[in-house]
């Protein structure tokens, strides 16, 4: 498969190459994408660099900022970062790329665990994870031509836990490697409407 | 305990007000409130209304528009309706209610089943749903002085029925008085954190 990784240069989006990357064509995206430059926020960026591949069987992706802080200095603008990013930068993935993506083709997003398992300055993730994996929930029922639609709900990656361990005491956290079989499963299998926890 | 309720007259609000105003003071608010007028798409107006009120025990949200259409007509501007309106018309209502709330008050605001149990036409509404439902979870643990905050989730509603049945089909419908129960709840009660699924 021609598979489409927006992101692929995170600690999810290696763990991606590793494990997709064995079977299948990479197209490695992002802002500064080895392959692909690509701004989410921007849906001219999405079409510029979606209409460049053509046709592709899968977009993965493992990107979106969202704004961490405390709630009683969250504002509407703090909001709004990670609904242009995480949340709306996502959904135009798909928006967008229903115009390019064969038929039968999947979409898989990134969301979290923060949705339903909060910890402080997390009010921002929580909001848009919840909001994605609703969408990818309510979208896989409509989708035109056998495309699919999942999401990847991980929680803390292993890999990320020397910039984030003190947000996330307590919670298992979750090898890159083993959030990747996830993609694995919503790109190679034929489930949708999923929302895979790997938490 | 003085109410703010917005959305008063929609379907669920008139069964809040026979429900909580048999103990309450129920402000009634909406677009052309009966008591205040507040447009919850306008950071502005929210303040200038809230201000108005001073201090107030109690916010509950029954209001919030969002675009309803097939996935395939879907834009991002589609979506953007109910972004500005039922996600962050309901998030502002908090952000600036902050300022005005009594100590240990309530903030209710309303999501709805679609979130987790999809149907035609209703990927903005689940989208919105499920980044309320998300944002209420994690906001309150972090609330400041003993505020709370929930959602009521409601299934399609007994007496929206002529207008929605077609959408609904084989669905469950609720009262909207027993949906009034659950914001009775939340605002009478000391849960926080809370989604009430009436469904």
């Amino acid at each position: 498969m021609k598979i489409i990784l927006v992101g692929a240069s995170g600690t999810i989006g290696k763990a991606v190459v590793a494990d997709l990357g064995e079977r299948h064509d990479i197209i490695q995206a992002g802002r500064n994408g080895k392959d692909l430059a690509i701004d989410v926020t921007d849906p001219a960026s999405i079409r510029s660099a979606l209409s460049s591949v053509g046709e592709f069987d899968a977009l993965v992706s493992a990107t979106g900022a969202v704004h961490f802080g405390a709630f009683e200095e969250m504002d509407a603008e703090k909001y709004e970062i990670g609904i242009r990013n995480k949340l709306m930068g996502q959904v135009n993935l798909v928006l967008i790329g229903r115009d390019y993506i064969t038929d039968n083709g999947s979409f898989t997003l990134t969301t979290g665990i923060l949705s339903h398992d909060p910890i402080r300055y997390g009010s921002s993730a929580a909001m848009v994870n919840g909001a994605v994996d609703s969408f990818a929930r309510s979208a896989a029922i409509e989708m035109p031509r056998g495309l699919r639609i999942n999401t990847v709900s991980p929680g803390v990656i292993t890999e990320a836990l020397p910039n984030y361990a003190p947000y996330f005491r307590g919670f298992e956290p979750v090898p890159a490697a083993k959030a990747a079989r996830a993609y694995a499963k919503s790109v190679e299998g034929l489930q949708t409407g999923q929302v895979y926890a790997v938490q």
